[in-house]
């Protein structure tokens, strides 16, 4: 398992751990890391248009100063395929906290993410999470997607909302989550009964899902203390992994 | 508007309306499309160990004689960047059915989609739609993803079981919903109530989902008869359009 020295992304919306920082690309994932005081900036390329934009949804001044492009230039920093709006933003990844930090200042579930590697599906999932009051999203250093502007863009924002935690050891992460106190239900076709049915009023939950196809690795599963699935029809396997974390997710903030 | 015409698709996965059909790629859409009688099929293109794969999922014989292929050429066919798992099928489009049709024999929500254009997302609506049981998902013509190669893998296996109405004119095929005795609720973050405030118990509902960003266009909203948000909060403007309509049916089908 070789890697590839992260300064020598081959695309450049790979640039998720230049030694520059993350190139942010779309209205709103750069609005909200500009609005975001946590978040360290080091060039915003911006057209006029978009400029005007996001001071609708930012009000000036910005913490830094935009340095006015077009658009091809941009098409080449973030990439062709990517939808810019206009706007570029070359962030630093933010800091990620402890654990214990999270859950102490929170009281919504914690979404743990056992190999979902597809960063449409995670920056969707962050913004599901964001959007449902989770109080954190936990993934293995290892078989996640880096924070991209791809992930950024499909996150909408939430990365400046919802802290990421990037562990190495996932199995350990879950069981750190239990001695929280946290009531660790794992998402999977065969559990016995309905997260609904499940009966998880009053606790504090973390929902472990793992990727599609496979589902929660052996370890992750035998670290949950429930399973559960969601109720759907025979006729289809599964839903969309980002798809299941939002339904799952609401049903835990239902009343 | 000029169209393209569409047997000078640009790319292999573009390939929704050549001549000879779509090209279906994944061991999900291959596997549902090879189960489905009402699926007429052309080709099938298969490796070795993807033909043992899809004989698991569906047993022999088949309608359609497999023709034994290199990864190389199946790349060449669906294109490089697609993930066809050593499978892909030439099938004709599903004919469309009317949508008199298809509300007489079922009994679940309709959902109705203004303007949703990602073929990503709108596969997995379809995944969402087949899993939570509605009776259709309706479309219009000009405002929506052709059936691809890449919708089809997103839906996962969804295309086979749920019908797709695609219509000329959305507000017109909303007032022959309401004709049919059906509830139309448009989904707005700016809607008075939730949906699980609604009161839609024992109401057969239309489920209307406008693009992300723009929402229902005018005309759209105005027919409904009533429209609803889900629960997110304020940090958050709004969910991925797939994961909003996953939410949603799920909470249609709560009991």
């Amino acid at each position: 398992m070789r890697r590839r020295p992260p300064h020598r992304a081959p695309r450049p919306d790979a640039q998720a751990a230049t030694e520059e920082g993350v190139w942010l690309h779309g209205l709103h994932p750069v609005a909200a890391a500009l609005a975001n005081p946590a978040r360290r900036l080091r060039r915003l390329l911006v057209t006029r248009g978009a400029e005007a934009e996001l001071a609708e949804r930012v009000p000036a001044p910005w913490r830094i100063a935009p340095e006015f492009v077009e658009r091809e230039r941009l098409d080449r920093v973030v990439g062709a395929d990517a939808v810019h709006q206009g706007a570029a933003l070359l962030a630093e990844p933010l800091p990620a906290p402890a654990l214990e930090a999270v859950l102490e200042g929170t009281t919504g579930p914690v979404l743990v993410l056992d190999q979902v590697t597809d960063p449409r599906n995670v920056g969707a999932i962050l913004r599901s999470a964001a959007a449902f009051g989770a109080a954190a999203v936990l993934m293995q250093e290892r078989h996640a997607p880096p924070e991209t502007g791809a992930l950024a863009r499909a996150a909408s924002g939430a990365l400046e909302v919802v802290p990421v935690l990037r562990e190495v050891n996932l199995a350990r992460a879950i069981e750190a989550l239990k001695k929280a106190g946290l009531w660790v239900v794992g998402l999977e076709a065969a559990g016995p009964v309905t997260l609904a049915q499940s009966g998880l009023t009053g606790r504090r939950v973390a929902l472990v899902l793992g990727a599609e196809g496979e589902g929660m690795r052996r370890l992750t599963r035998e670290g949950c203390d429930e399973l559960v699935r969601l109720p759907i029809r025979p006729a289809m396997e599964s839903l969309n992994v980002s798809n299941a974390a939002a339904v799952a997710l609401y049903e835990l903030g239902r009343e």
